[in-house]
């Protein structure tokens, strides 16, 4: 058995003791690692402050969540205390019937079993996630990045101590340190331990992981997220939904990339739509027409219209009509979160119903899609994909269904 | 473009038309394709003639499986009438809500888009996952094995004809002709057109498809299932459901492959259900304990106790209690059917709460996993996975759901 295999292993026995805790006992431990990760406050930022020395290369924003300081640290644990506090998703009641034959068929909802994580610099994840898994009945298996191991070292020691403290197997919670790519290679081979990976990060390293995956895996995140605007939008409400889902937090996956304008409208409304957002610092790049309305417009690449920039660059292309809007966008998106900004009834029912993403809005501004906005209390993850969940996910997303079968010697004819 | 990325691009272009579809146009649809099959019954058996001289060398069940006559031709035909008169998967009432800044969620029920399914040469498979697939509001692609090619080309003829003849896109439906394992590879890898891929067939099939495809796949079928008997069984009833199990049809997943017995009933229960057993013409094998009580008990090898036999043989095994039992599944099981006979409720709880499977049974033959049985109406296969589907899986699992916002120039803070 490899060190991975053997956490694996360890990771399936642990399972089975969360799953048959009662709700209490996994807020209980919850309540306990929120107090502990203050109390461990000390360990916790001069590992970080380790893992930052380490990581001089970093750009700015990641070595800003790359940091824990006593304030961010704070925020960690009172988003755990708050997990505490939400429905258990292991509740029933169950559907259940009777056969003909007379025995009684349940479905009862019971955790996946081994959750695992795969994501970059952000220790807040560590947490989180392990949190959502006890929350949910599961066990966990966390690989963050290599930059923020001293952190993830420290907050991990915190999290098994209250285990054990508690009585409990602490291989509910396990870190793999090997921070290599081969740790995440074997990870995505292990049918046998792991229920489900989730990985968090660039739209490259998903698609690496879905395509080289065997293992069961939930897509998150990749968001080249589009706005139409079509020729019966109101213009100055308009301009608001769109600055606002393209800068109010331009690094995150549910900002706007791309801006499609009906061509009946934009010789207007494009350069006041322009101005608005160069305003606030965005670069714009566009097609040829875009180009020709307005000078502002640097000319965008056939890349562009597939990039995700995470950035305050928008890429703007008129279109003739709704039609050539939603083709456009089911060519281009990555199935997250589409917009069209219309009056029309007709428009937006067809753009409602032919866009594939998970999340379509009409005047609404993207960066909604997120699973407190929606109302769930925790956030996993944003799915992209259809099958098990889609768009912001909650705890449901970590449990699955069971059926139990009492009966009394029945046999089929 | 290759053939089947064209296929694949004609499937989801399709896929918006049948997605809009009304219940009851779906409905027409089908049963006019009842009506079509058996009115093209000459055609239909022709090519399956030729389908069968071609096939010398095929065993007899497997012979049996691809043989379409007037008898089994009706069957498909009133199965495929039986969807139309099911429920409507899509049908709302949706949930929505309203955020507290006042745009409404709605939660929408909606198809997956193209379901591809790949499978072995049984020709009902074809019209039941095109009706199946109808009736959900997707379009399909089908693979069938290459023994069966000039049956389902005649079936899938039929098909498209009715959907050309309603004036809808026959591509709602289409059949790859390349029976070839490039076809498949090339099937596994088409992420921008296919929404999920069912495979049928072998767990060898199966497993290579799980490892290979980067489209998402739901697992299907592949059922090593056990019976633990319990030292508090109902030993007469014990011996019914096992034989039920085992023997009412051996060549289906649902069945029984492998007989754990507690070691303190041993001496009595063996030998007594060995004998009911090898009346109905199953080999045994065994452990060494199992061999020393009963010399009817050939020896079974390591590989015996992870392979589905699907035929009249069975292996057995002495254990020493409920745990090892439940260790013991858990360590060889598909995740299908599990069953424990036992009227110790400690026992009964253990084995449900910690055998990882889709249904577990308590006295009752696992051969009701079964979507019929479990009063889904039709059954697209048996998921083997956690996620999006678990056990017998009806119309629901092809639907997956959508996200649609509407407000009136909400920005979020």
């Amino acid at each position: 058995m490899t060190v991975l295999e053997q956490m694996g292993a360890q990771a399936k026995a642990a399972s089975q003791q969360i799953a048959a805790l009662s709700d209490d006992l996994r807020n209980d431990v919850l309540k306990a690692m929120a107090v502990a990760l203050q109390d461990n406050e000390e360990a916790i930022i001069e590992a970080n402050q380790a893992d930052l020395a380490h990581a001089e290369g970093l750009s700015a924003p990641m070595r800003n969540r790359l940091t824990v300081d006593s304030a961010v640290l704070q925020g960690i644990a009172t988003s755990l205390a708050a997990v505490a506090t939400l429905p258990d998703p292991l509740a029933g009641p169950y559907e259940s019937w009777e056969h003909q034959s007379g025995f009684e068929i349940v479905k009862k909802i019971v955790p996946l079993g081994v959750v695992a994580m795969v994501y970059e610099a952000r220790p807040n994840v560590t947490v989180d996630a392990a949190a959502l898994s006890i929350k949910s009945g599961n066990a966990v298996i966390l690989r963050g990045g290599k930059e923020a191991i001293r952190t993830n070292v420290a907050l991990a020691i915190v999290l098994r101590t209250v285990l054990e403290l508690k009585g409990l197997n602490p291989n509910i919670v396990q870190l793999i340190e090997d921070t290599s790519h081969e740790s995440v290679n074997e990870l995505l081979g292990m049918r046998k331990y792991v229920d489900v990976l989730i990985p968090r990060g660039s739209r490259g390293f998903i698609d690496f992981v879905v395509k080289n995956a065997s293992v069961p895996v939930i897509e998150t995140g990749a968001g080249n997220t589009h706005i139409f605007v079509d020729d019966s939008a109101k213009q100055k409400e308009a301009i608001q939904v769109i600055v606002n889902a393209k800068t109010s937090k331009p690094a995150v996956c549910n900002s706007a990339e791309k801006l499609l304008i009906h061509e009946a409208i934009a010789a207007d409304f494009l350069p006041a739509v322009a101005s608005a957002l160069i305003e606030k610092g965005v670069e714009l790049r566009g097609d040829q027409i875009a180009q020709s309305i307005d000078s502002r417009i640097n000319k965008a690449s056939d890349e562009d219209w597939d990039t995700e920039y995470n950035d305050l660059i928008m890429a703007i292309k008129i279109v003739r009509n709704v039609d050539q809007a939603i083709d456009w966008v089911n060519e281009h998106t990555t199935h997250h979160s589409e917009t069209i900004l219309s009056e029309n009834k007709e428009h937006v029912a067809d753009f409602m119903n032919q866009v594939d993403a998970a999340v379509v809005y009409q005047n609404v501004s993207s960066r909604f899609t997120d699973g407190f906005e929606f109302g769930f209390g925790a956030e996993i993850g944003i799915s992209t994909q259809k099958l098990h969940a889609r768009g912001p996910m909650g705890l449901p997303a970590l449990t699955t269904i069971k059926y139990e079968v009492f009966g009394d010697g029945q046999v089929r004819q």
